[in-house]
């Protein structure tokens, strides 16, 4: 029986929210939420996951039923166990919501500097996420690795994605040069079901596939193919992770928002951004979960940033979501958020248990300026650290959160995940924008493809140029 | 002769700034800035570079003259040539200012992944960098290396620094377990040169050590044996990082604001952030100089974000600082730049030539959605993205700027870094704020010190455990 099959055992790995300073009780009337204004979002909470649940379906939000894809799966199992053994390296060519996600399960599963470590230790291949185009940098990636050894996995939904179909063509023909006729065998593609430019190369050149489910948008595919193939790969348990995204489904399925955790945390945010603290952090204090915070960064940024609300009304809305990682980030950021202006909202990550304590040996005679740390361990400083920064922020009247996560481990991390996804849906409504769509990015796709020269856009290419040349550029 | 010697060596590698979508002209009035606005900044602009000469001493803002540090060079130098060929690795224990700065001079001026390379292609130690206390982390550091080829570096000003005497706790007995007497050699202590218990161990203990000079704080402290050892160590051109410092130093003294680029720069974000562009993101479309732009994040928030101004105003002033990556981030931040609030302005790090060009093969027959791509390169892909962005940017009426760096290497970073400084120190004069203090951080280190048991904070440590007790505790 899988660990996670047991109630007790997915009990005691429960995330937890503790949403004590962000009351104003605590940091003060102007800067806090009262209990009159938390009863009064718990109507809209209601109505936000009844649509929620009205909306989950294979034609619309697919993505909330990502943890239960047994078909998936299994051929994603079927594929890694056909492949053991035979690469040492996974290059995943990516960028967004088909990068980020499989970089912050890599940082929070798999061991620290696993890619340092030598083969027989690791027992599985390396793994590496290319998501820029800095030509350098891909050209290095590419000389560290050996092209016999090495699986490339291209991943874009639509297929068309100018900085991974770029990196495609490197990779193509790097493999080329040293394989020839066997490139094939040593790409996968991971994209539309049916459709794009990708999912067409793929056919004609006989790559394997897996699909990005219909419905399911970039930054919500993490618990899809796009997460899970590389993820399975390099031997993360991915069917503990998707039990931990449906024990988080089942979380966030409570009706009042006293015991719904992404309602309340989402209840909370809305509040103060319409109390101007419209900068939110995400602080984990754990360098495992630090690609995860980044990984929201996308998801919170690109869902509730927008323009319109859903009934046309110009709204420019949007909480600028902002990463910071404990302790290091308190000699960094902490001072602004002290004593700047209270714009900002702290949401922390502890870790209850890490994989290991790290007792410190005492100091010795005198070094007294030292003598306290010692029958310390460092997991004890990192989590009094934590505590000690939420204390002093709230009695600097900022508003601070804690999400409380047992331990760092794939049950915990799909469960962090969905509850995630679920605070940004539920957030949407709260904000009343389409948390699904993209459009602002589009003008800055055309002006790309004009300058590229790209067919189909020399109308716009003559346009930039004739703005640009029309428009006196100041330098200093 | 050393190229930086040559003067249109040293003109060719300016880097400029390019403001044009900052002003209202393009960006609209209430979104940009008007040229009878900057002639009212010019003055102030006068006024504090007069007062930045003034203060311009040992005794006061000693950072300013670490261009010109012969001695310590030599000493650097010197300590470097002792010890070639003796470690595989160096590994920096620091925090804050201690770790930004040399992992910045790592990542930009370092091979990529050079820490993957074989030693006879690297030449040099592989550097490593441990700012936080996450356990397991660091932990697995230690276990990656070999005690006999280690050197460690502990970098602290203060020599008290928490996070980084409990590493050194830890180090130190893990050096100790294996070379026991010669432990000393392996460790280099970085302090101050006359006091704090780093000072004094290192003293007792005979450890080889460096100063950081009086009078330079640790986000000022790059320039210092603080960023240039470790940089030396591992091959890094500190004669010519130090020449382009001195290189952005000659620029800054331009005493009109038209031609001074960190003033130019200070005023359009001074003026940005009264108008309510109180974000202010630096995005280098570059991988090399991420870690240069999270350096930035420290030096920014920590100089500006202050609840006082210096004669004794209640202000909570402060810019937020956020670090977005080029291309990387526009799959990720761009939709909520280009549509969300207008609350930001974005400065491009532009670099004109890269190491390689990465040209992309042609796309086959029938590949037509990819084939646009063909003849061009990543380098060439990377700055029109950049381009495309900034355009559309100013189409929405988001304020945005570009630096524009014509390469990475040792001297262009070190002006960069100069460059940046200096404007945070001019930023200071135009909010009125003592760039050089962090009060703010004072209440979190003593909580840390009361919830530690640190003899000295008992009455603190029943004060926090008598409020937590009083407040109750709100977790879903």
């Amino acid at each position: 029986m899988a660990r996670y099959e047991d109630a007790d055992w997915r009990e005691s790995m429960r995330i937890r929210y503790d949403y004590t300073h962000m009351l104003a009780d605590v940091v003060g009337e102007h800067r806090g939420t009262t209990q009159g204004q938390l009863d009064e979002m718990a109507g809209r909470l209601t109505a936000a996951i009844d649509v929620l649940r009205l909306r989950r379906s294979p034609n619309d939000l697919a993505w909330m039923d990502l943890p239960y894809q047994k078909d998936s799966i299994a051929e994603i199992l079927g594929y890694a166990r056909e492949v053991e053994g035979v690469y040492d390296d996974v290059l995943v060519l990516g960028i967004g919501g088909s990068a980020l996600g499989v970089t912050a399960l890599k940082s929070a599963l798999l061991p620290y500097y696993a890619n340092y470590m030598s083969p027989d230790v690791r027992r599985h291949p390396r793994l590496w996420v290319l998501d820029n185009v800095d030509p350098g940098w891909v050209m290095a990636a590419l000389r560290l690795l050996d092209p016999e050894r090495t699986l490339v996995i291209v991943t874009s939904k639509s297929g068309s994605t100018t900085e991974t179909m770029a990196q495609f063509l490197i990779a193509r023909g790097w493999l080329q040069e040293r394989l020839g006729e066997s490139t094939a065998c040593h790409i996968v593609a991971i994209t539309d079901p049916e459709q794009g430019p990708l999912r067409e190369i793929a056919g004609r050149e006989g790559y394997r596939t897996f699909a990005v489910p219909p419905g399911v948008g970039g930054r919500f595919s993490v618990l899809s193919s796009v997460g899970l193939l590389p993820a399975a790969l390099v031997g993360i348990d991915i069917e503990e992770l998707l039990a931990g995204a449906a024990y988080g489904d089942e979380l966030a399925q409570a009706p009042d928002l006293q015991h719904n955790l992404p309602g309340m945390a989402a209840a909370l945010q809305h509040l103060a951004y319409h109390r101007g603290q419209r900068i939110s952090v995400l602080m984990p204090y754990s360098q495992h979960l630090r690609d995860l915070a980044d990984w929201w960064r996308q998801l919170w940024a690109e869902s509730l940033g927008k323009k319109m609300s859903t009934d046309g009304r110009r709204l420019n809305v949007g909480p600028t979501p902002v990463l910071a990682l404990g302790t290091t980030d308190q000699h960094s950021q902490i001072q602004l958020y002290v004593e700047g202006p209270p714009d900002k909202v702290i949401s922390f990550v502890a870790v209850e248990r890490f994989e290991e304590e790290a007792p410190l040996p005492p100091a010795r005679p005198k070094e007294e300026g030292i003598a306290y740390l010692g029958g310390h361990s460092l997991a004890e400083l990192i989590n009094a650290e934590r505590e000690a920064t939420a204390m002093a922020l709230a009695e600097a009247g900022r508003p601070n959160a804690t999400y409380i996560v047992p331990e760092v481990n794939p049950f915990t991390v799909g469960q962090f995940i969905y509850l995630l996804e679920m605070q940004t849906a539920i957030s949407g409504f709260l904000y009343s924008v389409n948390a699904y769509d993209q459009p602002g990015v589009e003008a800055g796709k055309v002006a790309t493809y004009a300058l590229l020269g790209r067919p189909g856009y020399e109308a716009q290419a003559i346009e930039l140029r004739t703005t640009q040349a029309a428009r006196p550029r100041h330098i200093v």
